[in-house]
């Protein structure tokens, strides 16, 4: 099915609010999995709305929660998202960082009581739109181990940057530290294939390729022993600072059962002005040095350019998705 | 050659003063490089005296200039290491820093006209032994290629953090953003080895196990994709807010030659208590997880625990390294 994005997010947002989720919160959650989409990020679009509905009808989300912020220090926002989803949050963050960020020169945004994540480019880069720069960490259910051990202590555990490029759009990076994305391995499963080495161990510990015993397993960390530590930083960042559960102690982002996740999410905003005035023209060298090699391309222009084709053309749903999200208003 | 920490860090000193560095840096710069030393981290350690004393001699570092800070927004430090070595800028920051967290929340150090920043573990723990989290970016000489091309853009561009731990010891973190040090490549070619895949490229970008071929051409970055994506991130927040150059135009740290490197480094302070009262103890909760389970260890313990064994009992020093030490007085 063909929808502009405007017509996806009406059709989204109605289906939270017929699921009693507020409207302010319906919208902020539907631009969020519709821009998802649009960015080509399908993990983290449109096909989580049964998900996150089902979550709202449970009560492990609270639809009616409204998430708001307190100014601890100067340069500090504690924003408490209210066992809502995380979306609210991060509009919260959007509209108050940037000022203190200016005013500071950098500003630390804290989310608690948060929930998924979901693209984190996409969040990031509202504040590079702004002219700012930011770093954003959050954590995840345990899905991977300490580096030697063999329990679930660790989400995949994301780190997001963008900046502002003076005459370009921002560069954007937004990566999980596991090797693959969970995703990789539930389609492998589902096709009946095996997995690289590398992606995963099992419950023991050791490598394998059955997408079975990884599924009962642990995401092997990007690089080894430095994703692990990575992993272990973004947790200390995202979850130790800002009063959330650990990633093992978080329940599931898919599931309707359970308490609610409550984990957390940290951003970290600067204003690229405040050590030299140069920066984002610096910082656009750097991205015409890199641009102008054969092979290489710049992080963050291919969901860029798909989200400008999207809102242009609008947007191509599945057809299965489409029955998933009707069935559901 | 057996020493006390204090007897090397005096005659380190002595060295530097005999060739010209003002004393303060000298000291400065002694206590890095035996303290590197002490915590087992040798590649930034005493065997870097000769190339370090060298650039002085040559005037690639200028022995005599004197780092200062600016402080142009209420949370913002700027750091002039004035084409000096880094240490002295990094003392400036772990005095000035901490005050500006604790008032503000959080605190950026902006570091430029900068050298080698050795071992950062060391720095970010400072800070931690402070009560205060740190991270810390530092590019250097250009060693790896954006992903998919072969022309070398970044340093191996490392990224530390530190945090207080209640009841115990700071976590530390600090790696290289390459799957493995320039060091490891370099002892298998003086040995005549070959290097397993997956450390280094050749010149035209294909992977090698020679690490001749591997010396003329490039570091692999850790993870692959995900890895150059985070030296790109780090060449950002180091190099390009600080106003810095960037780690193609950054001459040699080793070579006495050339223009001075003028890289940069940067460093983010938070208060863990600024957004919740318990951080540390949490933090704690998830050191006790890792530690209770065999085979995982917490990072930073193996360097604080060959300290603290320095302090007691004093440092073996190789007869070559301090041959070569003595040569310069």
């Amino acid at each position: 099915m063909h929808l502009t994005l405007q017509d996806a997010e009406t059709l989204v947002t109605g289906v939270f609010e017929a699921n009693g989720v507020i409207p302010e919160t319906a919208r902020s959650v539907a631009r969020a999995l519709v821009h998802a989409e649009a960015a080509g990020q399908y993990g983290h679009g449109l096909r989580r709305v049964p998900a996150y509905v089902g979550q709202a009808r449970s009560g492990k989300v609270d639809g009616k929660a409204k998430a708001f912020a307190s100014r601890p220090r100067p340069a500090v926002l504690t924003i408490d998202a209210a066992l809502g989803y995380a979306y609210p949050a991060f509009d919260i963050a959007v509209e108050m960082l940037p000022e203190i960020a200016r005013e500071q020169g950098i500003a630390l945004g804290l989310i608690h009581r948060s929930h998924h994540a979901g693209v984190m480019a996409l969040t990031v880069e509202r504040f590079a739109e702004q002219g700012l720069a930011a770093l954003m960490f959050a954590n995840a259910p345990a899905s991977m181990a300490a580096w030697g051990g063999r329990k679930r202590l660790f989400g995949t555990n994301p780190i997001a940057f963008a900046t502002p490029v003076a005459g370009e759009e921002p560069l954007v990076i937004d990566l999980a530290l596991s090797t693959v994305a969970a995703g990789k391995i539930m389609a492998a499963r589902q096709k009946g294939e095996g997995i690289p080495e590398g992606w995963a161990f099992d419950a023991e510990g050791r490598p394998t390729t059955d997408p079975h015993e990884a599924a009962k397993g642990l995401m092997a960390p990007s690089g080894g022993a430095k994703g692990a530590a990575l992993a272990l930083m973004v947790e200390i960042l995202a979850a130790g600072l800002t009063g959330s559960n650990f990633s093992y102690e978080a329940s599931s982002f898919m599931e309707d059962k359970g308490p609610p996740p409550s984990v957390g999410q940290t951003l970290i905003v600067i204003d690229p002005g405040a050590g030299t005035v140069s920066a984002t023209e610096r910082i656009a060298e750097l991205a015409h040095q890199m641009a102008s090699e054969d092979g290489v391309r710049l992080p963050g222009r291919r969901g860029q350019n798909a989200r400008r084709a999207a809102i242009e053309n609008g947007l191509d749903i599945e057809d299965e998705v489409m029955a998933a999200i009707k069935a559901l208003a």
